[in-house]
């Protein structure tokens, strides 16, 4: 990873420490637009706050990246999240035409990457990102863990 | 169907139709409380005008039911949609624990619940609703196949 990744997922990982201190499941993402280097949205999940069942982390920031770039398309970006995404997630970041996921933790139990319905590997999927998995992995999964260990 | 089935997926229709006429991909949805018969959200595709490619009609629906229930959860819900829902969709119908899923037309080249992804057959989805597709079918396909044709 370039200093600037690990710059960015370290952004992500603190917003996921955010989301946890917020009662959230602790998941941060940053989307970043590659050839400017700036940070169009960074933000945590937000399903317990917004009563919203949609609103994990990459939602979060590719519906508040494309709304901030005014385009349904987010073609160039780059988005970091500290967990695999969901199916649901690596969808939407297809419909969005995001050029890479970089992320932390992978998810045998939820994911949709690299585990269940492989989103990107389908025929139905009509963008495929560049894909690079386990990025500062046991930092990601480790707040995760400490979280629901707290919850019990 | 019941008169009440068929009733909702007409709504549904009528959603996709002012969404075709409003420039957006005309599918329609409409999400139910069964036990109530009321009807908690009815939208369609606004991923042009709202500029975020995560607003199929089916999240819209999803986003403002949830909202408007003040809770995280839509179970006991049915939602009616007049095209087979993507991957991106399909599992958010599974996070958000919607009882049964009505569609009309199939979508060979972007569904997700009977081609593709096939979200709701996947060990990582945790929630299975019932699905019935196929409602509708010909008048649901045809407000799409009618929009694209005048597209040309």
């Amino acid at each position: 990873m370039t200093n600037e990744a690990v710059n960015y997922m370290n952004q992500a990982l603190e917003r996921a420490k955010a989301g946890g201190d917020a009662g959230e499941v602790p998941v941060g993402a940053v989307l970043v637009e590659r050839a400017s280097g700036t940070v169009l949205a960074a933000d945590h999940n937000q399903v317990e706050t917004l009563n919203d069942p949609t609103a994990h982390a990459e939602m979060q920031v590719i519906r508040a990246g494309a709304k901030s770039r005014g385009d349904k398309r987010l073609e160039g970006c780059d988005l970091y999240v500290t967990l695999e995404p969901c199916a649901m997630c690596a969808a939407a970041i297809a419909h969005a035409r995001i050029g890479r996921v970089i992320f932390g933790a992978y998810d045998p139990k939820g994911g949709g990457v690299e585990h269940g319905a492989r989103v990107f590997e389908q025929p139905t999927c009509h963008h495929k990102p560049e894909v690079v998995g386990g990025i500062n992995e046991i930092e990601a999964g480790e707040i995760l863990k400490t979280f629901f260990r707290e919850k019990r």
